[in-house]
């Protein structure tokens, strides 16, 4: 491109009243009570959904591959050949789901399409736009199952022969809603990967931020702890002779909280599920099971972090003479995009008049694994309350505005 | 009696074969797989162990009395007339109960009875054994119904009106199972009551005593915590934008145990059930209830570990920005023994060569009531391992004989 022509591209915006009208036309697929969506990964309302996209991508004049794991991807030619500039995320949802989830990221990067189009603006390179199968899990484990077949991440044969809670395989359910394409998986070369999302989380709509650069995905470490102490009665039993399984379980839950303001920055703690037995208000409880999930960004100091959460655990338990198990639920190491494209999204927002902060992402993305293959970064609009995987999910206009804004700028520069 | 007379009876011992016999025997009756016994207030198996009971009491010669709550008076007549010295118990069961829980008492009272018999010994003072009807309250509430009843702590029709967790009432199940007695409630005298039971809690166990002198039971309060905060994502959401319910009610419980080391003395403190919603790993939880038990001897040691809590509670609910209420789902002050009597248990352990310590009940107790009446104190004996309400629940006859013999020596006296 010329100078000029970088220039008017800079002018070029998205409609945001077209991109809102297709979020609430795919949002009726599967539509539930109170504004929400059930599409869950290969039902029925996904493939009416899947068919309703891949249409609206044959009109952009987008060639459409679906491969072996149905993964859908629309590719707009460039001035050149080459790996493309990808844009993409998913449109399945979780049984009680919202309309941006995922959505926005895949009907954001189509009215990019569109606006290049109508502008008659070829880019450099190709550009893409995709949505990835079963990103969500809630019906096929593990969940970003599409993406990760994408980038040669877990083979093909496996990711086919998952079986989901309502028993049957990702395979014949492919099959059965003819998704199941012919494009290979694991070897697609892509330039660079952007994908704009709701933050699912508090921070910009709490901050008072349009956009955030996200940074990396945290890592997570999910930890069960069980333990094994006597059952005494609460009046006749002194505090001296217990061995008090409920009490134990309660100080790991309160010391979980502890670790997370002692390591600070971007640590995260929660104890969310604790199971006492016989739970009862005059017994002494001997057995509980408790949660501890924990996060970060940096891998060291996630380390730190179940470091100590296991040194406090295994003295606490010593002390009141219980034993102690654990399990490992989830591990995975944090995620950490590239600096180039995050700063290409900090400063386009910036150039755009947007207030934008850098941020971790609290959840999985399918970005994370395309991580592995390309540059890849992500953009953050705020989610009204923090509230997602809710029918009550919501994010403004002007914010889905201003992400599909960034997106369409960030594409142009990776794709000039 | 005479100086010579009171000689001879420091002399007489009940026969523990015997009385291990009855408590054989009167196990049979409702027994359940384990060695443990179901009968259940006003239940037929209550009714086929009080005929045995009542059987061998008229074959003692005692002048059997049942009241309207069935408490059931079997007298032996002394030198002179006017209120007895009572000993006595309960013989229902919780549903999965042990054979000594109550039992032991009454059927020692009888082994007393039957001791003097053969031996030709009239006391100066009424000597009585009773049961009282429905101490578990496991079948109908509340727990020491009869002795309540008894000592004019609870109205008759209200008692009889009580239904339980059957959908039947007292009193329909008095009159069916034909304990519906004639005896007046509420201004029975009483000399003086003695109670023998099993500890029911692991303390002369796990310290080699044989013998507990009670001074009193502890006061109980139950508090039921109720927390309200904000679900959101654990992954999403920064420590400072949280509002979790699961922390605060785990900080409570931890926080119980902290109490109870501070207050000191009996003090103890359990939180026995927690409850988090919606309780997953990753999710933070927006409900808690949490219950905590703080009992004490001392009411002014009580109502200080209540204030404790509550102050606690509040704190850490107002620093997480949680809502906060509770309620109290038991509250009974403690209750002390009359000293004389507890020294007189004390005096006579330790005269017979036993190993005796002075304690408080953890549980409640006929005593308790009987306290409001007349002198009273209780005789404990160790439980193996602290276990009760259990089919487990044991005593050694080496124990079993130790306190049934300081309640003969202690009854001789308390009528002399």
């Amino acid at each position: 491109m010329t100078g000029v022509a970088i220039s008017r591209t800079q002018q070029f915006r998205i409609d945001a009243r077209r991109l809102a009208a297709r979020i609430e036309t795919l949002g009726g697929v599967g539509a539930i009570a109170g504004g929400g969506v059930c599409r869950l990964a290969l039902s029925d309302e996904d493939r009416a959904g899947r068919d309703l996209v891949v249409g609206w991508m044959r009109e952009l004049g987008l060639t459409v591959a679906i491969d072996a794991i149905g993964n859908v991807v629309g590719v707009r030619q460039g001035l050149e050949s080459g790996p493309p500039v990808m844009a993409g995320s998913h449109i399945d949802t979780v049984s009680t789901g919202g309309r941006y989830d995922g959505n926005l990221g895949v009907l954001a990067g189509l009215e990019v399409v569109r606006t290049l189009n109508e502008a008659g603006m070829v880019t450099r390179r190709p550009l893409a736009v995709a949505f990835f199968t079963n990103e969500e899990g809630a019906r096929f484990s593990p969940d970003m199952m599409g993406s990760l077949v994408f980038v040669g991440g877990l083979p093909l044969d496996a990711a086919l022969a998952t079986v989901g809670i309502d028993g049957a395989s990702v395979g014949d359910c492919l099959q059965r809603i003819g998704y199941a394409g012919t494009a290979r998986c694991g070897n697609t070369p892509v330039h660079a990967y952007v994908e704009l999302h709701i933050e699912q989380g508090p921070v910009l709509d709490a901050d008072g931020f349009t956009i955030g650069a996200v940074e990396g995905v945290q890592g997570i470490s999910w930890t069960e702890f069980t333990v094994g102490g006597i059952a005494n009665h609460a009046g006749t039993t002194p505090m001296r002779l217990r061995h008090d399984a409920g009490y134990v379980a309660c100080a790991i839950a309160s010391h979980a909280r502890a670790i997370a303001r002692e390591v600070g920055g971007d640590q995260v703690a929660t104890a969310g599920a604790v199971a006492l037995s016989p739970n009862l208000v005059n017994v002494i409880p001997f057995k509980a099971v408790i949660t501890v999930d924990l996060r970060n960004t940096d891998e060291a100091m996630l380390q730190a972090a179940e470091h100590r959460l296991h040194a406090y655990a295994a003295e606490v338990a010593a002390a009141e003479g219980v034993t102690l198990s654990h399990r490992t639920l989830a591990r995975f190491e944090p995620v950490a995009f590239d600096p180039a494209v995050v700063n290409l999204v900090e400063e386009t927002a910036r150039a755009l008049g947007h207030s934008v902060r850098r941020m971790p992402s609290g959840a999985g993305h399918d970005a994370q694994m395309l991580a592995r293959i390309c540059p890849a970064a992500m953009i953050f609009v705020p989610s009204a309350d923090g509230i997602s995987h809710n029918v009550q999910e919501f994010t403004s206009l002007p914010d889905l505005e201003a992400g599909a804004n960034v997106l369409l700028q960030v594409l142009l520069k990776l794709a000039a």
